[in-house]
């Protein structure tokens, strides 16, 4: 395929952000198709900023429209897997916004069309294309750290005042979005939790805390603790009210230990491996002497651009994925388990019970009260990720 | 009183570095009195080391010598609040080695002996001599945070090896010692973690790992949560099997954050408090600015010397006490509560059951095997606090 013309399901806020970079040709081999927008008080603004896209308010005429060869859908997070299922079932490589959806039975149906379909899809892991996230990554895989003990990451950079809460009347409500700061702010290092450490976990025991800081239905507040077969532990932190935030995740090994804070990867190695050292060593309180390693971490994050760029080469060359959409599945099953945890306030055991998970959200979809103060407003992302 | 005549009872590790700065007069208005130290096998070596101290193996005849006026009580935990309340009976001022005891109720019996006895009384918790704690703690009480939301302690720094554990007997055992790295190790951030916040929690949950990495029946790695009332929460989290380990303490509150880690302070206060911010912004993504304030912390830590000069000058002068006997309560019972979540595998509210935990803690104790590859070693602790 010489020019790959991506449909834009969904112009708010991410939506329009990715078709911002498309239409000033970002993407090498790619062009907006059309636009697929089902508020109408939204086309004439579109029409404004981006001259000549045709643009549809109704989905059946977007899909048989014929104008573009890929679906980029930004919708909200409940309609991902419905969407995602009616292009491969039209033919239509896929790039979905995070999350893949709300809960997991309805992923691995989207999933297992995408396999059917033979279809490219990829979903918008947009901190995979950070270096240091694939410095930390190539070191636990290669060994450096050894046995992997423990991971702890503290993120709680993802500031979102009432105002955010307030812009959509979907945001933050159980009907609307089936989570907050989880679903929506935490995917990515959910993600990355999973694609860093390649394993899942025994069992995890999550503490949500439910409009404690915002006026919102949903968790703005979450601390978990997880178990895994190996014996690893690891603790999540996150919430939307604090500031200035933390972002630094500490990973350790039988060989060393990684921190990622500021930007930077600082990697301690041991001379001798921990438990070759404990068997040998008879002198009471000494412990293993480190080195700090200097490890080159490239500079810049391709970011959204680059996993766009990474879809539309999958599609043009078969460049292997970075995010394949497929993976989707494994920060969500830890999204839904953190809460699930906190619903039944007990430990929640690996496979997820997605039927259990699925009982426990409707009741909540059902007593959601929605919101009748929010204003829709398109907010300006450049703080967002 | 002119001079302080100490008896030291217990000479083993602390005990002997406990005789070592007093031997060399490095207490102003203190000389050793007397020692008890009930090993035999210890004598020809203390006598060797110090030179002309009236040395007891029967603790009665200890009692009975009145060759001092206050004792520093450094034996094995359990047996903590006995000598105490003995001291306070025969008219001692008492300063003790952490942990207070093993158990909340006889530490509670021995704050009231003390109470009773108008003596001093005063904990080795040598690390609240600490500016930088010192700092923190002056932060917090002086509002410079606002209110409190968050404290996370990841204290992984107390590496301790098979041959520390194998170095004694009563180490690490139910029987010897009433648990692991939560009562001989943490102790220190236990107390400093209610010292700081001046809150007990509401509730919390508790894993603990008992012998994961080491051949011992006590707990050597530790995850927990903790609620407060003000809806604040914390995570702790320790273990004596990583190296290099980190110890590295956040607190959040409404007006800024504080995270002390490679003994610097670094200070964020926000312009505005986050309530109000939240309350008036209307962008959505923004988040209230903050500035890094630049705070001096003294240099060095009096240290055991500190804590040890304090006991000396509150007998003599009356001065306040930096770690008041009394208050040794507060981080036992941190200490037990994380126990007792893990055996109980459930939350574990406040005020503690202490009648449920002695149960839990005796049926470990009556199933204690105790070790038989043990060599009694005292060992250099240059390393330890």
């Amino acid at each position: 395929m010489d020019t790959v013309r991506i449909g834009i399901i969904g112009l708010g806020n991410m939506g329009t952000s990715h078709a911002s970079y498309l239409f000033q040709n970002k993407i090498e081999g790619a062009i907006i198709g059309a636009f697929l927008e089902e508020r109408s008080g939204r086309v004439a603004e579109l029409q404004r900023h981006f001259d000549g896209i045709p643009l549809f308010t109704d989905e059946d005429a977007f899909f048989r429209s014929g104008l573009f060869d890929a679906v980029l859908i930004a919708t909200p997070h409940y309609s991902h897997p419905r969407l995602a299922q009616k292009a491969f079932a039209e033919g239509y490589h896929v790039l979905c916004e995070k999350p893949a959806g709300v809960f997991t039975s309805e992923v691995r149906e989207m999933n297992e069309a995408a396999a059917e379909s033979g279809l490219v899809f990829s979903l918008m892991y947009n901190q995979r294309t950070k270096p240091i996230y694939q410095t930390l990554r190539k070191l636990i895989h290669d060994g450096e750290l050894g046995s992997i003990r423990r991971m702890n990451w503290i993120i709680t950079n993802w500031y979102r005042s009432q105002s955010y809460y307030d812009s959509s009347n979907w945001r933050a409500t159980w009907a609307g979005e089936g989570g907050g700061v989880l679903i929506n702010q935490c995917p990515h290092q959910l993600d990355l939790w999973g694609w860093l450490l390649q394993m899942e976990p025994k069992r995890l025991r999550g503490f949500c805390s439910f409009g404690k800081y915002r006026d919102i239905e949903v968790e703005d507040e979450v601390t978990a603790y997880l178990e895994y077969e190996t014996g690893a532990t690891g603790v999540f932190i996150t919430t939307t009210a604090e500031a200035p935030g933390t972002n630094r995740l500490e990973v350790t090994g039988t060989k060393g230990k990684v921190v990622i804070e500021n930007e930077e990867l600082t990697f301690w190695q041991l001379e001798t491996e921990e438990p070759a050292f404990n068997q040998s060593y008879k002198g009471g309180f000494g412990s293993p002497n480190s080195q700090l390693i200097p490890i080159e971490v490239k500079e810049d994050a391709t970011d959204h651009e680059g996993i766009t760029q990474n879809f539309v080469n999958a599609i043009r060359s078969g460049e292997p994925l970075l995010a394949p959409g497929k993976e989707g599945i494994y920060g969500l099953t830890l999204s839904n388990a953190m809460q699930l945890s906190t619903w039944i306030d007990d430990w929640v055991s690996f496979p997820l019970d997605e039927s259990l998970y699925e009982k426990e959200l409707s009741k909540r979809i059902q007593q959601s009260q929605g919101k009748n103060h929010a204003t829709e407003t398109t907010l300006d992302v450049s703080g967002s990720h």
